[in-house]
């Protein structure tokens, strides 16, 4: 990958895709198929055939139906990408893969992570591309965060917080935790250096409102370094914030997505503590702490939406028959700490230890 | 209390006063206690009278010593204001104390819990005014988000969540929760309604740069209402945020004390779920849940220097004998979170129970 | 009209309606005519035929054409929608009116006030609609600012400020006073009660970077009330700015479109001169100078697209023949202004009177 | 100079200074004399002694007095800082000169540019140091915007836009022209480079509230270069803003005063233009416009108060005998603006040309 985005899929015959669920996200990728060379749109597939029809509009040559065998039967279809409810990732996305199709699938990858290594198993198992619709990743932001982590530009991090609040649904299937935290794992997964990894979380909530579920909480995790990660995720604030820290031993980078004319801000601010000698005792590492207090460095960012830049990685994955950026697996570690970390919630906050990816 | 700040102290003889310490607070206190006519500012006691002599300047009346005994003995100071560090607070506070001198002390009341208790039992044995200087309590915007919770402005709290991050003087002696997190704690136990109280915490933190003591750390607070409040306080941000959201039934508050045209915004939105009747099961309760798009109001608020506050506030408790806003017990109470939570830091974030106060 | 919002058309049948200019306007239009169910969307007619193709994707219906003679020839289509370049407003739109056609032509009508006179002409003579797609009236923010002032909750206007400026394309054919104060002229038209007009104005500029014309320009209104107008707007400025501020005698509101969630602020703060008795002298009257330090209230805003809006007010004239909220006249209005800060401009900023509407 | 503050004076017998005026200015006149090591403060002067000793406060050993004669015999007073009103500056600061001290001047230097010119000669002949205290011009902001421009960093200036607008207090001598245009005209003075000097000037305004003056007002000047800069000041704003944008063809620089944590960014964005060869047509040039959209770049400022650094300046130019930063020809040049503005309001926003400085 050079700078900042994921490179354009080479000319090629279009993919035939069906998107799966006219919901709340399907017409973005139904938007974003259509706007893209690399695919051809043939179905919009939803069990409710009068809502797809609506959201392709009264002037749509794509075809609607309810029946997804109708669509997987469709020979010039080679890819699917499913935005139903989470509980069904499973058996749509099976069918689809057993009918020879690549999928995309909507976060989270599935409801259980036992469920999500059935389909990874899967797609290795016959060949295809199994990806995750982590759009986040996508965003010009995250692409160029992970550039810096990945370069090592921040020096070691050492911590990631990131809060996600708004007036949000409540959601009746799900609370906060599996509907917004997905994102800022998904986003840690992805920007994080291949050598830190999450080794244990923990997680409170609240459900102030009596809605049957956490509408706020907290997750800490701990990193394989020692480093902390930490996660505020909240449906009940009336203002929005969507702000990601990530402080590192040479430099400290803030993402505010909330701030188009400056979403990233790299500060040479900091604290330096420089390594103590073998003789060095308390009293002399306390005064070879010392401050920088540096520019600051908003770098230019291209504005591109992320879904398209998204949609160009299936492209390339189905291409090259190389992994998606967020292929299954990624999508399997954000579902195993979805679920330690419901452990936790249920357990009163105790840090539960992640399983070896 | 009648709106917004603390009324004067009737007009009396001005009570004479010492400053105990001339570091990083002393000089505020001088100014303020200077700038009041409810008292006579003294002298000013340092170890090291040189530093003493530089905050006064050199065109001041007020006297400085290095013996606090010379103070202690002095028939017109009436009062002292301490603000050494925090291990000293207990043998300074007491021996003011047995000098029959009222106390004000800089937060954390003393070292530890045990120890504030010794000052709590020595002031009320003797009749003497312990006052805590929790600063923030009196801003005009703490004074008025009290108003709001304690008339119910709010309807139930459902969150509390503060942030208070900043690039930090790492500290020799004490970690980054008991640095910044007792303004945290001493705001939280002030604006709360006297019915909704901490039960338990959990923190978790992490000392990125081997400074030897957390540097990052998250505090929870489980109220007894069922409530959550959420603390963040971070040493290594270069971006400073000072920002606490109080979420309520009703409406929800959201101060920005880094914002001056705009401290306090109260949002008439959220989100509603209405009770459901004897019959209701899990699919009507869904259904009733709404959300409110109100107007956001921001209420006028002087602007007034929060120090000045709490000086006239010191001076009404002396002059009437009735406890200060945030007398003594505040600071216990204070204290008695602060030990709990290095307890669960220490234990990797285990809940722990808060005595009885 | 009813708050915040132009009611929708009564439900009739579709009209049928043709796009003529696949620029950078045109597709927004487009878009939402076809998802509007008041119109059918049956052409979309450009010089250059491919580039309407790439406009429509390769999933539509609708057709397309370079030949406009072939649209008007169309009985289906009712109206058109013109977002051709401002020189050629005026033939394409007398040719559409002389076919029958109701019009709704970009900003600014014509590229002269003497040419929007004959399309105004033109259009009354035959019964049809002629409208100007003002669209920054649309906005729910601007919709408002309307109710405000024209129900007088600000009191007297007296100023009205607007910047507009950020890092613009340099335009071939205008300056940025023909490009960008047509929004804030007709902004202006639009909010302000009908007793308030602008009687003369006054325009600065600069061609800092030798592109041949003025880059960054000021307009200075005088209003019938004594009252001032100014208008920023400016290519050449990195940082985008989109702020309005409205003082009036008893209110003062600031609109800042980039903020979406506090666009409009209404603070009831300000200065209050009483009005002097028939004695009062010059000292009474600087006695009589008080300060209001009030609430700022936000009100709700709905998100609603502002061209959604304004293509069902298209729509609602031409079932009705009432006029459109921003009619022909409003464009012929801005255009005078515009022509009058022309000479200005070229006369080193000589305030030059309007002529009588 | 070196890196953006002024060096402080070489260590010396401190000046006696006396600071004349205990009103809105004078108070911080004090607290900067007494804090720094280069002066001795030895009288508050003000007609009104009860106002003197009520700012000393009841802890002072500086003298106060209502006599300006016995300042002026004191031989330990070499120095006197006036901050009276603009009226009697003149007579004020003659006699004071006359009696051999050196004069800092609150800005405006005198009422007029005649008067301003008798002090400036009156300074001159007795080889004594006049200076205008332009406070802003010691900002840590104002200093680097200064080593920007004056070091060729922006390229050539194409504007300068400053806006500074708030709820402010109706003076009841002057207009808000003379009462806040100053500063921007001290600024722009200070930091553009020699070459480049204002030479005409138009101002618009209006008194919307019957105050008998301008309360809003908008200058416009012409530059040497062909450059424009504006100013718009208001006193009737309830949001404070206080921002200016410097475009130049290299780099543009906005200066927010009122966000203390990024009061510079330098954007290194903009639109190019490519010089045309000698048979370049204006298609040509159109098509040699392009843009560039880089980094921004948030210097970090140390934050110091300008009104320490101007009392270092004052210090340095009577130690030197060389004139200060902000010398009386500068407060000359800048009261040559202000009258040619009030003509400019006067006339119904004419143009006025400069005179030579």
């Amino acid at each position: 990958m050079t700078s900042s985005h994921v490179p354009a899929a080479a000319p090629a015959e279009p993919i035939g895709v069906a998107v799966i669920g006219a919901g709340y996200w399907g017409p973005n990728l139904v938007r974003n198929f259509q706007s893209s060379s690399a695919f051809r749109l043939r179905w919009l597939c939803d069990l409710d055939v009068e809502r797809a029809k609506r959201v392709l509009g009264g002037y749509s040559t794509v075809q609607t139906t309810a029946d997804l065998d109708e669509v997987l039967a469709d020979d010039q279809v080679r890819a699917v990408a499913i935005a139903t409810p989470a509980a069904t990732h499973l058996p749509v996305s099976l069918a689809a893969l057993r009918a020879g199709k690549h999928v995309l699938v909507e976060k989270p990858l599935a409801a259980s992570q036992a469920e999500g290594r059935q389909l990874v198993d899967e797609a290795d198992r016959r060949g295809l591309t199994l990806m995750c619709d982590h759009t986040y990743c996508y965003t010009p932001a995250v692409l160029r965060i992970r550039e810096f982590l990945h370069a090592g530009e921040l020096g070691d991090v050492h911590f990631f917080d990131s809060v996600r609040i708004n007036l949000g649904l409540v959601q009746r299937d799900i609370d906060v935790l599996w509907d917004l935290a997905p994102h800022d794992l998904s986003i840690l997964d992805f920007v994080l250096p291949p050598t830190v990894r999450p080794v244990a979380v923990a997680a409170h909530g609240a459900d102030g409102i009596g809605a049957g579920r956490a509408c706020v909480a907290y997750l800490t995790l701990q990193l394989s370094t020692g480093a902390i990660a930490h996660i505020h995720v909240n449906w009940l604030s009336p203002v929005k914030v969507r702000t990601t820290i990530v402080g590192g031993s040479k430099r400290t980078l803030v993402w505010d997505d909330l701030n188009p004319s400056q979403r990233l801000s790299v500060f040479d601010r900091g604290v330096d503590v420089a390594t103590p000698d073998e003789i060095g005792d308390e009293l002399r590492r306390d005064m070879m702490i010392s401050y920088r207090s540096g520019d600051m460095v908003a770098p230019a960012l291209t504005e591109r939406e992320a879904l398209r830049t998204m949609v160009e990685e299936y492209a390339r994955a189905i291409h090259t028959g190389t992994p998606a950026l967020t292929d299954g697996r990624a999508g399997l570690r954000v579902l195993g700490v979805l679920e330690a970390a419901s452990r936790s919630l249920a357990n009163g906050g105790t840090m539960v230890q992640l399983a070896e990816a």
